[in-house]
């Protein structure tokens, strides 16, 4: 997707000749409230949008065509060294988050050696899975990838993970198969909240220019502000962007937690702690918060 | 309540002759999540805890005699030029908040000039229960302060509040009594979380040692990150000291948040701007953190 530049006033605290800062945006409901004042033009802010899929922007990121972007959890823990978390700014929930699913034809605790289709579009929601699957009913399935569509996944599998704006619909289209949410059951194993995603800055910006990176700490509050000052607007672009019920929506955005407090970090190492012991990844990684090293 | 020197050791980012900060606690079940690393000395600092009621510790930093402290939202608003808020850090709830019930023998809707008793105990509660009953349900009842004894102020009026322990205790003491949870009532009212609390530091300490604050900042995010990581350890803690049910507790410390981001933020200038509407406040404060002025 072209990158844009937006309206808005250039930031007071820019210097004339700063260069825009380029931010990477999720195009899923759980990043409106971050970005829509942003969006609206409401921000005083010098930056360049641009819009993609999670693995899109993680591949612009790598090769430092954006300064600041969402990851997914596991995504930050593969690359820690090369950035700083933005502080203070997550997607996440606590327990129920009614866009990770997991659909079934027969109860979890039988897909022991059972076909089961993840989606390729996330890697935190497929370990996420694992973890549950696993660890928490003890059954060990195939795991094959599968494009975003339940009856096609369902036919040939005996559960099917769908995330996101995909998940939300699928609920929607589909009450009559069974689901679980994979976020209540995260919380339910483990007494954590989860971290789906955080927002990290290329290391060598934060280094070279925190002027700048205080100034999109200041605009992603500016722009949550803006959204929460105006949450009826909000819903209904949403419903207008997804076509999803209103009420579907409001209750989303209460479900989807923009915070990352020390809960909520907590949250994320013990994540981590059963990713490695899955083999999903090496080691824990420290969490590098921006202004904390 | 004396001061106490906390066990610990010194923070290494602190000057050899700096004095300890003198932090204030709320003893309610609310702020053991932010004070139970400190509590249990496993925080590395240089501190010293005053516990007390919010009226005591109100008049304590009032005096200069606490260097950082809860105050309550409404508090806040009363003396915002004289402290900066500590970032990150409130106690809140989004929605249901289980401590802050008013208790009631009639339908709310019938309270008009009725006699309605309240605590003496939270400035913020009082202001939160005329907000649900005088704007949301139309009523204005003829208020009364009381002791925090739920017989004796329903013998003599036709609603109660209680808050904090007092609330949770009651509300397993008398289930028989009809109650409603205000933090749930000012959710459906504004859509907004409910921020009772915040800390705060004196102007003058942030403005001449930042580097104590920063220091602070660090403390609570370590010792909450302690808590977190135990929770079950916290949760029997308080049920030690309360006599609470173990479920009970740890429901609470789902619904207690101690976030302070955008969302929070919006919710608590919702609240001063209908604190201003019944006269409670002259005007709406600016919301002065600590870093971002």
């Amino acid at each position: 997707m072209p990158a844009g530049r937006l309206p808005g006033r250039k930031a007071a605290t820019a210097a004339p000749e700063a260069p825009p800062i380029r931010l990477g945006y999720i195009d899923y409901l759980n990043c409106l409230p971050v970005y829509f004042g942003i969006e609206q033009g409401a921000v005083e802010l010098d930056v360049t949008v641009q819009k993609g899929p999670p693995s899109a922007l993680n591949r612009a990121f790598r090769e430092g065509r954006l300064d600041v972007t969402p990851v997914s959890s596991i995504e930050y823990a593969r690359h820690a060294a090369d950035c700083v978390i933005i502080p203070g700014l997550s997607i996440s929930a606590d327990g129920r988050v009614a866009s990770i699913l997991l659909f079934h034809r027969r109860p979890l605790e039988e897909l022991d050696g059972r076909p089961v289709a993840l989606t390729a579009s996330s890697a935190t929601s497929v370990v996420l899975t694992r973890i549950i699957l696993e660890l928490r009913y003890g059954v060990r399935p195939a795991y094959r990838v599968a494009p975003p569509d339940l009856d096609a996944m369902l036919a040939e599998h005996d559960a099917a993970l769908l995330i996101g704006d995909d998940a939300l619909l699928a609920a929607q289209a589909y009450p009559e198969i069974p689901h679980v949410d994979l976020g209540a059951e995260w919380k339910a194993f483990t007494g954590h909240p989860m971290v789906y995603a955080l927002w990290v800055a290329r290391r060598e910006l934060a280094e070279a220019d925190p002027a700048a990176l205080r100034r999109v700490v200041r605009v992603f509050h500016a722009s949550q502000e803006y959204a929460w000052d105006r949450r009826p607007e909000m819903v209904a672009e949403a419903v207008a962007r997804r076509g999803l019920p209103p009420d579907v929506v409001d209750d989303y955005f209460d479900l989807i937690r923009h915070e990352f407090g020390p809960r909520y970090r907590r949250g994320l190492v013990a994540f981590y702690e059963y990713a490695r012991r899955l083999g999903e990844l090496d080691a824990v990684p420290p969490l590098r918060v921006w202004g904390e090293e």
